[in-house]
Formats: structure tokens, sequence, C-alpha cells
């Protein structure tokens, strides 16, 4: 009796082995055979599912995005907005395991968007996204900033997180966590007691 | 009559012509084949002059150390401590065209350290050299700083311009240099007014 799977679920099986791969092994080891492979499928089985490499790879990254959003999103019982501003900022650090496996992912993503100008344009949206969410935030915790310091302290986040994501594919894990939880502590305390002051 | 090129200025231009390689295309875009040409050597020439391609991806990597830390050497003109420190921090970042090309040659540094043990700890060894040249430069400016700061400071630092060239690929280049001359002129300017007030 064949097994009913459905096209979406096939497709999000594809796509976690893709992830699977870039986290293993970077950018080199998600060849389209491995990919296939690694979910269970023939060679060639993922044209029905994917218009071919880069589709697979915007798949994933989108899965990504989600993941990091959906972990950035304030839960319901935080209502403290410094609590709500250290929950978003820890889900863009690598500090814990899933973090720094994400990080793989990311870099592979910055790789990627220096050649292909549809990802690279889909990223940047994200980022703009993900840079007026911490906007927000920081007004939530200190109300109106002057726009052009709230610009530079978001700037700044956004460039740390990505610059943390590299060091943690570097070095040992202790290390990584340690370095980057002060830094957002630090950085959600100073912002509390003066934003302008940094 | 036949040409005279020694061994050490082939070495050279094999070096130069992998770096212009990954600036113009990435990781990818060096190839051991492409090299070759790019140098105007017949293919399998290279390993004459370097043992395989392990070999000429170090080369290159030590070429970028060379030429980052002489940039970030003091000018025997610039007495000010303030200014050193500027002058070292402008050498980090990818602040003109010079800088964001190399930002293309780091990121293939960093692809490369995720599978090669030996050039990962070549650039973590170049990476402890800068951590401390900065520590001087930022005890220069402000007398001794308790340790543990002068450590969050340095590393933020570190982190910043990482995440800095990772952007320098992303983003436009007027953007990207304006927001990290202002970035460095802020840290810069905080520093030397109140260390531990970061």
């Amino acid at each position: 009796m064949p097994r009913v799977i459905d096209h979406d679920e096939r497709r999000r099986q594809i796509v976690a082995a893709a992830r699977q791969l870039m986290e293993e092994g970077g950018l080199t080891a998600a060849t389209m055979r491995a990919i296939a492979s690694e979910a269970g499928f023939a060679n060639g089985a993922l044209k029905h599912y994917f218009d071919g490499k880069d589709a697979v790879i915007l798949a994933t990254f989108e899965n990504v995005f989600a993941e990091m959003t959906e972990r950035a999103r304030p839960s319901d019982e935080v209502a403290d907005p410094v609590e709500q501003l250290r929950a978003f900022m820890y889900a863009a650090f690598p500090l814990d395991e899933r973090g720094i496996a994400s990080a793989r992912v990311l870099f592979a993503l910055w790789e990627y968007s220096q050649t292909n100008a549809v990802l690279l344009e889909r990223y940047l949206q994200q980022l703009r996204i993900w840079e007026r969410e911490l906007a927000e935030r920081l007004i939530a915790v200190h109300g109106e900033t002057p726009g052009d310091d709230l610009r530079a302290i978001v700037d700044e986040a956004v460039t740390m997180s990505i610059g943390a994501n590299v060091v943690s594919v570097l070095l040992p894990e202790d290390v990584v966590i340690a370095r980057y939880t002060r830094y957002v502590d630090d950085f959600v305390a100073d912002f509390a007691v003066a934003p302008q002051g940094r």
C-alpha cells in the first residue's frame, strides 16, 4: 500500500535535509545529490518539488528566517519591555547549541547572497524587518530616542550579531556563549539606563 | 633569451592571482586551474611553487594578514594616542574600496577555517596579535583599564569588525563606509572620554 505523503511535507523534508547538511559541512556540503540522499530521495527526484538548487536554497533560508523570527517573538507571559528586548537580542546571537548550528547556515546564506541577487534581496528585506522590530523594542524600553541615535544603535546590534555568528563557528562554544551573553546583557543594561550614552 | 624570474617572485605572482580571484568571485572562484591561468602559468605548473592548494591558500591569507598589519601600524608622524587608536580601528574596518575588496578574501578565510585546522590556528594566532595591539593602544589612550573591561571592549571591537566585513559584501559601498566610519569615530571618542562607561 503506497504511503501518502503530501507535496508540502516532502518539501519540508528536503529543506530539513539541506539545512542539516549546511549545519554539518557548510555551503559546499549541500549539493543537490547530497540533499536528495539525506532526505531519502532518489537523485533527480528533487525536481518534482523544487525548481532547481536556487529554489531549495531560498526555501532553506526562509525556514531559518521563520525560526529566528519565532525565537525572537515576545512570549505573552513576558510583559517587561527590558526582558522583551533581551529575548530579542538573545535570539539574534549564538548563545546556545541551536544558535551556533544556525550560524553555519547563516554563513552559507551570506556566501550565496554575494552571487545570487534574489536571495540577497530577500535577506536584506528580512534584515529590515528585524531592524524595525528591534527599534520598536528599544523605543518600548526608553521612549522615543532621536532617530539618528536609534539607527546607530540598531546598526551596531545587527553588525555585532553577524560578527558573533562568524566567531561562533571559529572559537570554542563555551567562549562564544560567555562572551556574547555578557555583551547582550551589557547592551540591554546600558540601553535601559542611558540610550544616548553609548 | 630566457627571462630570469626567481622562485619567490613566482610565488608572489601566484598569491596575487589567488587573491584577485577571491576578491572578484569569492571562495569558489579560486580553483587551482583558475589561479594558474590568472597568474599566467600552465595548469599543473603551480606544484613547482606550492605544495598543493592548501599551501596556496595559506600563503594568500599570510599576504592579507601582512597587509592589514601594515595598514594598522602607527605612522611615525602620528604621536597622539587617540589618533593611533583611530588608525588601528580604521585599518580593521571596511572603510574604503581596498578594505571592502579584502572583506571577500576574509570571507573565504572564515569559510576555509571551518574545515582546515591549520588555517584556523594561524588565523586565531593572528587575531590574538591584533587583539594585543588594540589593547595596547586602548591603554595608551586611557591608562590602565580593569582587565575584564578591556577584554570586553577588545572583543566588541573585533566582533564589530568581523560583522562589518560581512555587511560590506552585502550592502552598497557608500552605506557601509558611512555607517562604520561613524561607529569607529564614536567608539574612539567614547573610549577617550570614559572607557568603562561603554
